[in-house]
């Protein structure tokens, strides 16, 4: 049954397209011209931060290996203030540190997060992603992006709806009836950020809930070859997991993920929070906007927390 | 000794300058004007990375409380290609953790990372940072930030010489000669980028040596007047501590740290690798961007490792 | 209405008992006689662990600032077994790491754990106990403690109940009576461990529940006297915080421990796994045993994970 | 030329010896009747740690994945003096943490530490020892140990020396004549505890040097045979690796390691702190005690930091 996932992966696989080294993937998309371009989309100067607050309240709940960033101070106020820890002059400082999965909150996957019988983009062995790290698709490879033209599409507004319910698989239909209905086009080198409305139901009933890993909207294992043909640089979801939940098929784990990191090389960013930009948008009619989200460079990563930044 | 200290602080202090609740200090100086106008700069769509790699290997060497950041996994190719831990379908992933001071490598300073006589920026008590975190002037309320016009001034180049011997302290008359000389002007909202050298350095040296705390050129204390008045947003270097080392004064501890975060409000950027982008600079003699740099929000955090880019 | 905290912990005040310069507060009462003594304890040669499992399903539900230990591995078999990380000779190794807050789970208080008017034991500054770590009265300071005879002192049994339930505040007269109802002395340096029965409820219930911080059954502040008369060198229960919760007063917290660790010198152990030790004592009528606890060395520590042997 | 390791390996193993289930190896040597006996030596009540301290200065110095202890605050004094932190009735509260890799102290090393050809220790798969942790041979099977008769084998002091130079390798012979001038005699079940005199050299240097995975003396792979015979529950050193380094074969990483844990089921110690107790057993002439060193029962971890007790 998972046969079509690994049919599908085949028919939309880039390996080499990029040439035999490459460890970026569809971000090669993202060409100077396009940044430039991109760049015009800034009229207002209003920035809007796509990430959600990285704190011990966050998402991960209950789950087998990551956790909520546990933040601690290793110098404080207090500290200061008492003399406990002296200074000269009357100046005084603090310093903290923070302990996280890189996967715990808004993020960017690498293309060294998923693997598909044994092998990753670009043809490279999973054996190359030991305990020592990524060494080979790291988030590391990919420090100078992601700058690129951002495209917002707001399903659930589309759909005049709050939100799309768990379960619902966004297919290529639901995206070009929302590009017509927002009258924006998606390009080459697009950064796509595709609302489901899914954080705003967990802000409604109060609480995450089963955000992480429980039934969720999200892309269709029906749009991948839509993803591949509008040669996107990078999608994006206001989810845990990108792709719809329960998944498609039986006897799959993340099906869309199986095409679209390994076969596809297509980076992925999840848990954004993309309601304010969304009100914005909806009120000026305007979709599209300069988008900046740099990973951290951490050497060998298989993923990135990061802050998005989308700027009109 | 230490008052010129805390007179000089006092003469610049912008406590209330942009109301009694304000805590986000000199990024007040952006505008969406500024943020539109700098948009401009993006001509040629070329992205520098400014972060040193955040590994094992960095610069946190003997350090009372800072060290390297420590990135491990938490699920790995060969647990997957061995079927140790088992997905269905072929599919397979990786997840990982990072363990790291927040001021351990590229760096935003938060408002609440110093204090002057027990009191923070806009007046805060610095007992307001408890080891529960920053209630106030944390780097989470300046999520949407930082984005501005960047301009590089890179002062071993204006001075031919290759880099600025440690103990040398940047006076406003070196900042002058270096707009100067690189014919770019500094205006109001700017992000400061100071290319001391210290980093290439070190390159040269083969390894950190004593970069983390040990002698270092950068900014004199005698600066502080001319950055008051240029209104600049931020300031950074490609040292460990913005300012010059060992400290000017006898009896004090990074004394202008205490004039411009307490004080001024003004945040402070440090091990900005500044090399590659000051190589272009020279090349195409533009020393001015579009400059992004968002910080982690982490709730009550004291500072955030950052990624930041400028884009030509 | 806390003087009644304040006066009896000034009534019970051991300062000074053991010098000034002391860390170790009441674990002097142990000496050698009384270990040598102990030692004819061991007759059969039966070991119990009095941990519970260290791991991500502990107690720490909820809490403001433990968490329940993060366990992650450093290097796998699978990176040995497909050659990811390479050994010769057919050779492979694991290794792991462990996050843990050190009252997290079994542990031992430390003196430097609590404080009263900003004094702890022996009279020593609680700004001695900064982001630094404890100068004074930390765990380090008992590296070689704790062995002791060990009593177990079972109070559901001895009054026929599976357990005291949430609330119980357990008395001298109640202390009194198991005693004589297990016929066994307690005495000069014994290490107490007082069975509530709080973890059987927890077992029986299917999870920890409000374990850690919630309602439980515990010593009552009432029985501070006796504690203090019976020259014990620690006490540990199985529950989250040894007395009983609420506490009994108004605007109090933890008003046993204000009297038992800064003032008395009290070392103070919780979260013991106390039902199989008790099973055993019940079925040979022997509630007195060889007690072991070495704590972690941990310089500057305000507790330790424990693993607290009781040989028969 | 690693074949006399298998070949050894394969002579000395001791698979389904105690049941094809088994995960304890020689740890089934002790007995309630050795335990029992044990206690007998207990006759000054004079108490030894055998660990170092756990700390930011500990030997962990450039390894590739082990690092020293990083230990930290979550609440201090300063935050209950200064009333950042509120606490009623006049009592404050400290808590912290520790991070720590499993290995980086004071030690056992699990029976899932060392694998050889892909096995380790009673024929599991080393695949059992995933990302998820030691499914198999984890610490926390031996958590009610280790109890048992210590012997302690003070070769330098045998020797007439300060200590045995890095390289040198102990020999069935030396721990022979070890014995013979101790005039103490090995049983079944002991632990034994070699020194060698490493870390004595450490302190006359002043400092750790190549400690951890530099030179050093060590159990010589031709004692195995001997240790075999002895029927010993566990061995300890003073040192980084238990054996010589470097190691006696080309192509071979610690290949005494893959002859006792995976083949042997042998449980070994290491970076034990021996000078006290090597001090007060040459006063004395007695080189055997009462041993007790309980693992943190980590779920499915591969080591645990421990602070062994020699009591005499």
């Amino acid at each position: 049954m998972s046969d079509i996932v690994r049919e599908t992966g085949k028919r939309l696989r880039n390996w080499g397209r990029w040439g035999p080294d490459d460890e970026r993937g569809t971000l090669n998309y993202i060409s100077p011209e396009t940044i430039v371009k991109a760049a015009g989309l800034i009229r207002r100067g209003a920035v809007f931060s796509l990430a959600i607050p990285f704190n011990a309240k966050g998402p991960q709940i209950n789950q087998p290996r990551r956790f909520n960033p546990i933040h601690r101070m290793m110098i404080t106020g207090p500290d200061c203030t008492t003399g406990a820890i002296p200074f000269p002059g009357g100046v005084g400082f603090s310093d903290d540190m923070v302990i996280l999965p890189l996967q715990c909150a808004t993020q960017w996957d690498a293309l060294s997060h998923c693997f598909e019988d044994g092998v990753m983009w670009n043809g490279y062995s999973a054996n190359e992603v030991s305990s020592r790290g990524a060494k080979r698709n790291g988030i590391d490879k990919v420090s100078a992006g992601v700058v690129a033209r951002g495209v917002l599409l707001d399903l659930p507004r589309a759909k005049g709806v709050k939100w799309l319910e768990p379960g619902y698989g966004i297919t290529a239909d639901d995206l070009d009836a929302t590009i017509a209905a927002q009258r924006v086009a998606v390009g080459v080198g697009d950064v796509l950020l595709v609302r489901t409305g899914h954080m705003t139901l967990c802000r409604e009933q109060g609480g995450w809930g089963t955000y992480a890993g429980g039934d969720a909207p999200g892309l269709s294992f029906r749009s991948a070859d839509w993803v591949q043909q509008k040669q996107i640089a990078a999608v994006a979801t206001d989810t845990w997991g990108m792709e719809v939940r329960p998944n498609e098929f039986p006897d799959t784990y993340q099906p869309l993920h199986q095409v679209f990191i390994p076969n596809m090389g297509l980076t992925i960013g999840e848990i954004f929070n993309l309601d304010d930009l969304a009100e914005d948008c909806a009120k000026d009619g305007v979709f599209e906007f300069f988008f900046v989200a740099p990973p951290l460079p951490i050497t060998g990563a298989v993923g990135s927390p990061i802050n998005p930044l989308a700027i009109k």
